[in-house]
């Protein structure tokens, strides 16, 4: 295995030391910053985000910040999602596209208020699509990368230790809507979101100075429940079906295809970029459609994409992929077309060790 | 030191097989690709790059396409630079910044025709904010990463290599000048140019398939000239002062505060996004600017900023930093203000191990 190298441009985050000291033992890079991949072993880290509770280094899911005047009219530009219901203390999932409808990130967008949003982003550089937006529009509104740094507290303990540090109010936020709670005598903006399917919260810890503190009394709390530093792990996100940007979708689908065209109201999200492109799919539906898949037999890293053919006839792709332990299967994220997409439907994996057999899935593993 | 995860997000290049072959030990990710950074060690790999060749993968120079009526004026739009000179068969180094002038990326620009060009980016995604830009000024172009990945030869004896696979005529081409070149039936484009200042081609490799084969043939014909896998080398490029986007320059930099002013020609730059903005400091010159800087005594990684002091005061920041053999001190490249940027200015580095004595120059090591 190869090792990462160090250098300023791959970002540490307010949280690197805590990360270092709890040893991780892989890195990823995520917004052009550390996101650590594995602790102890991807499939120890994996039972133990199922029984206990974790604090994940999220801080690569990077804020662009849209204030002024034309914010709200942006961020409707961004998406083809129907904004209109939104409202301060409330996030929304908001899949962002080009004009042709292809995606271009599936980020989080908060609403601060009337005028101010942050978009907490997936692994591609939205700053730029928003600010040459925003520029050639002659819009009313700065748009920047603010000192905001997630941190998430995931897996069923989290209740338990996010009310030991931040108070019991915390325990009632509702799933995807934030409130402010005090640590240290700073309010925090808490979000009950994060991504696993374990639940739990991100803590958008503003000011780099403030991550340690809050990484320390975090560990420190929760040592009776188990605490660990943890992080996104592999095999839980594909059994749930948690997609990656630039994994299971890029710039080539749209979000109908990726089986996110319920967060799309196209005929209503007006002013929205790729809306004449997503209309008509919206009407129609895709031929192909993000799937789950079950690969048999060993296989290798999904590092790259693996093709998947029925009768010899390319008819899809896989995307991501591990074994998993409870579901005794290897589970996988793959887009396939129309004629194969029913559940049950057999076919062939083609991964860099050879072809394997694998079934088509319309449900996760949740 | 932690390993880097395997993902299809992180792609890999057409050259992996052969990077992989070759014994790659570490690696960065840039532009959501896999780029090597050491292969025997990194002392080694420095001082084969100096006496001899390498072929390094730098696949993840990825191409932002410019295509249609409009790409000639969309291309002025993206940098300060003048364009007018421009013609094909020539690649011009052009620093591209945002309204207030702050650097978005350092790309280097092929004209292939009147209405067709590539920009051939560093590590942003640049094609995010080229998009943003053509699609709300309505410009008549199409924008988009093609299927082309260069591969580099760097050393003292590229011209040799090159010539036994291209045919003597590459040895014709000047700095920074393109040709076509046969490459078993097919016509390659090869520039004189790269990332190292031992001199040598890139050949933009269109074609994922057509990899392989071109890098097995180098390998093949250079056998006795003692051809290794190489990578851009930390310490020969902080020597040479080449800079790097995302370390030794950021959205926080203008193009002068770079020492990159030679290549700003703002007055007459018309249409270029970030004009207004640096018209003034073209003026009156930058308050700081990149400078090399020695320093003294063992270095951890730079893999953060580190501040400089004198008198206790922050003048400046290190960005990046390597131990050089042969010039028998740390070489480091950092940004320092006006008041302490003179030759021989004695300065003080603070490394996260502490500060370390410190003197600047007006020239780097070449």
């Amino acid at each position: 295995m190869a090792t990462i190298a160090p250098s300023r441009r791959v970002r540490r985050t307010p949280f690197s030391d805590g990360v270092e000291a709890a040893g991780v033992k892989g890195y990823t890079v995520y917004n052009h910053m550390l996101l650590p991949t594995v602790f102890r072993s991807v499939v120890e880290d994996y039972h133990h985000l199922k029984s206990a509770v974790q604090v994940w280094d999220v801080a690569c899911e990077r804020q662009v910040e849209l204030r002024g005047p034309d914010a709200g009219r942006l961020m409707q530009m961004l998406t083809p999602r129907d904004l209109r219901g939104m409202l301060p203390g409330m996030c929304y999932y908001v899949p962002t596209v080009d004009e042709t409808g292809g995606m271009l990130n599936d980020p989080v967008a908060l609403m601060l208020s009337d005028d101010r949003y942050w978009v907490s982003i997936a692994d591609s550089d939205m700053l730029l699509w928003v600010k040459g937006i925003a520029y050639a529009f002659h819009l009313d509104v700065i748009v920047d990368e603010p000192d905001v740094s997630p941190l998430a507290i995931q897996g069923p303990k989290a209740d338990e230790l996010a009310a030991r540090v931040f108070g019991d109010g915390v325990k009632d936020l509702r799933f995807f809507r934030y409130g402010y709670f005090d640590f240290q005598g700073q309010q925090m903006l808490v979000a009950r979101s994060g991504y696993s399917k374990q639940g739990g919260f991100e803590i958008y810890v503003e000011g780099a100075e403030n991550g340690m503190p809050l990484w320390n009394a975090l560990m420190e709390a929760g040592k009776d429940l188990d605490v660990h530093a943890g992080c996104p792990n592999l095999i839980e996100r594909v059994e749930g079906g948690l997609l990656s940007y630039g994994n299971d979708m890029t710039r080539d689908n749209t979000p109908h295809e990726c089986g996110l065209g319920r967060f799309c109201s196209t005929q209503t999200a007006i002013g929205c970029v790729g809306r004449d492109a997503l209309l008509r799919v919206a009407k129609e539906g895709p031929v192909k459609q993000i799937r789950a898949i079950s690969i048999e037999g060993e296989l290798p890293p999904c590092d790259r994409l693996w093709k998947i053919t029925a009768k010899d006839k390319v008819i899809g792709q896989v995307t991501s992929a591990a074994k998993s332990p409870d579901f005794n299967t290897n589970v996988a994220i793959g887009m396939v077309r129309m004629t194969h997409w029913d559940e049950g439907t057999q076919i062939q994996v083609e991964t860099q060790d050879g072809p394997r057999m694998a079934t088509v899935h319309e449900e996760f593993w949740i």
